[in-house]
């Protein structure tokens, strides 16, 4: 039947996305429906060159798988961590973490290579555009998600759309300031929710407290004091270690602070917490949101992502969304 | 000739504006060009049915002086203090300082009674209608404006328009929080950049160090210990009392830091400081932009209004904008 062919079609429509983080490369075949069809990882190169030419052998590799797959490729999507002119597909400026990644074009070589549209966005932005598709976002036309890995970043839909600002770095979350003297920050400033909050800051502050001796309770032990990291905190805390247990709640009150400071800016009517440690904020920002919004504010909803891969998933939503437009 | 027609036929059509404050109800007749023909001022009653019966006294009587100014009034704008849900024409919850105003339809009784319509909104969003129609603002697509006076509000414009959010509550730009800890604010929670840099703080302040006899250097008098206030507080920091100026920076760092907490969650190209503490505040907050925002959003122009009454001017541009396009 008719019906069932086009359900059919659209099936086979798909999306290459590719994920530059600090450590990784990662691409993948996204059905239209946010099924990841393949995932493919490498280390992420030092240099352009070698970036963009791994970018492209692995893209070539998962064109090529994708037509046994059945998958019909609209386009490629790529998250990346930093400032990213979307209109133009070029990375202005980048983290420490990722190295020769500044007023570079993507778009261009990419598209030129593979002979497909090309599209490009923040990590943060992009985790956003995924919860719009296929996550907590879906049908929503104002919401905020604020991821927390590593670092903390996020996207803002407002009116169903991302906003991006005069100078594409609306959205920069993680660096939302909630005290005045606070913590050094990777950005320079301090008292950023990233320097309370992220798991570097958690590691950080583990550290610290393995360094004077005041982490490890019976029960645990680490092996390297090196790898001494947000879990090991996290782990001690749940013993009953008072000093890891203060320590995690001045994050979770700097991460709601800075949440509720989101709140009385832009309003909307969802936070979607994201990225390894969003189940374990979840509790303390709802908390924070009924001691310190305003009563107006209060009402908010605040959820934990589903979404297992969101910077992925965000990057294939572009396409997916964006190849049908044909706008870019 | 008939341009020179035109041109007087657009000069004649106007507004009237009216302000709800804390302590006085405003109303002023506004031409489209922005003069403030005439001005009209009474206290603002305590109880609803009185406040609605001064307006529409007020209101009648512009009405009627206009006609001699050969105005044509083509509705009136209100704005207040509170949130508004300006579709509905409704003020949903107020400050303490405007009392019996919660949950009130402002509209209706208004334009029943004299045949207009009528826009209301929230007075720091006003404020930044009233920069983009007449002041800094002008042709600006992202802005935000930060009113400092006895409170702080302020209002965010976003592709040309005002952001209003999901429960009508965006831009409550007092409440953005710069201390996990930080002095009590009057909307309940504490660190907000209202409890830090207001009128009120300030004179909190200049009381607190007036109780400790520390606020008094040569050459400065207070009558009445009662009538101590942020201007005592700033003049005493200009003749040298280190205390005094020690208060003037934190509040100068706490508003720079909520702002730059703005600029990284919409990224706007024009912040716009108005209120009476506007011009003292300019250069501390350019200094803490200078300090701590992301090197991205750093170029930003910060200026002070140049609008002597930026909520009648804003109250007055909804009516002078919205008029013409016959839509609420
Ligand atoms: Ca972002
Ligand atoms: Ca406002
Ligand atoms: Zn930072
Ligand atoms: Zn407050």
């Amino acid at each position: 039947c008719i019906s069932q062919d086009i359900d059919h079609i659209l099936e086979m429509q798909s999306a290459l996305a590719v994920d530059l983080g600090g450590t990784n490369l990662r691409v993948a075949i996204v059905s239209m429906k946010g099924k990841l069809v393949k995932k493919y990882t490498q280390p992420n190169p030092k240099t352009f060159e070698e970036r963009i030419e791994v970018i492209l052998s692995m893209c070539k590799q998962a064109i090529a798988d994708a037509v046994h797959q059945n998958c019909r490729v609209l386009g490629v999507g790529v998250s990346t961590g930093g400032r990213v002119n979307p209109k133009e597909g070029v990375v202005l400026d980048s983290t420490k973490l990722i190295r020769e990644w500044a007023g570079v074009n993507v778009r261009t070589p990419v598209s030129s290579a593979l002979h497909l549209p090309v599209w490009v966005d923040n990590d943060g932005n992009c985790a956003a555009l995924a919860e719009k598709k296929f996550g907590h976002g879906k049908g929503m036309e104002n919401f905020v998600t604020v991821i927390t890995g590593t670092g903390i970043g996020g996207g803002i839909i407002q009116h169903g759309e991302l906003i991006h600002g005069s100078t594409f770095c609306a959205a920069e979350l993680g660096h939302i300031m909630v005290a005045l003297e606070g913590p050094e920050c990777s950005c320079g400033s301090h008292g950023c929710i990233e320097a309370f909050a992220s798991g570097l800051a958690l590691q950080r502050e583990a550290k610290r407290l393995h360094d004077e001796d005041l982490l490890l309770v019976e029960g645990m032990s680490v092996s390297n004091k090196e790898q001494v990291n947000a879990a090991d905190l996290i782990h001690a805390a749940h013993l009953g270690n008072s000093k890891a247990e203060a320590v995690l709640h001045t994050a979770g009150t700097a991460l709601g602070v800075g949440i509720v400071n989101i709140l009385h800016t832009v309003n909307p009517s969802l936070v979607v917490l994201s990225g390894i440690l969003a189940k374990h904020y979840e509790g303390p920002v709802c908390q924070v949101i009924r001691q310190r919004a305003l009563s107006s504010a209060r009402d908010i909803r605040v959820v934990t992502s589903d979404l297992e891969e969101p910077a992925l998933l965000g990057a294939a939503s572009m396409v997916l969304d964006y190849a049908t437009r044909r706008t870019y």
